[in-house]
């Protein structure tokens, strides 16, 4: 059963603030590093490079949260427990430049041999969403 | 083999900043939530509550990542992947007041039920120490 997010946790996620993302690997391996994500309708959207730990992670258990904490006032968080339900490498490139956008307000600006063929965008569906609006 | 911080990492370590504590559930359900941390020589202390997802889950599987975010740059931030070294109930009441003076700048505000005797504190040794000094 999917949740909903109400329009407080909406107008929060709609802020262009940095998430944590934190996924598992198959030896029990937490990490949890700072991610861009966008709100796409219900879900939430997160981009990352093949070979990457988080998408090698992912594609095992594809359970994670991605915890948001707003800056300003970090009595206000939201986390939400997911589950990935497809990883896109065709609209990969498109994607970056999109979340590039939200946060840089350009194109995002490859480094270190990261190639647009290379992202992959990640679809997660909430299952649980759990915060504070303090 | 334990990670060292190094002089930057320490140094940002000890600001004041909120960290997200990973963990993982049995049946591998992720949990992301923002906590105080304090740096306790080469190891890093948290506290909660007795009943509390986070410590029931270190309980069953003591590995974890602690992530910490600048709120005022967010390219500037560490990851440390770490293992539970103790949980320790005779000294949570402390601890946590500890760490309300450093966040809060007064002994920690009691609220829904929790109690001093309920306190936990979590030792935590490093393993992995990962980041961007940006």
């Amino acid at each position: 059963m999917p949740a909903a997010f109400d329009e407080p946790t909406r107008n929060f996620l709609n802020e262009p603030n940095v998430g944590v993302l934190a996924t598992v690997s198959p030896r029990g391996r937490l990490q949890a590093t700072p991610v861009w994500f966008l709100l796409e309708g219900d879900k939430l959207l997160v981009n990352t490079s093949q070979g990457r730990v988080k998408l090698r992670n992912l594609q095992k258990h594809p359970y994670l949260a991605l915890t948001v904490v707003d800056p300003k006032n970090v009595y206000r968080w939201v986390q939400i427990q997911g589950k990935v339900i497809r990883f896109d490498n065709a609209i990969g490139a498109r994607d970056i430049d999109r979340l590039s956008q939200r946060y840089l307000g350009k194109p995002y600006p490859y480094f270190s041999g990261d190639k647009p063929e290379h992202r992959v965008s990640i679809l997660i569906r909430p299952l649980n969403v759990h915060g504070m609006m303090g």
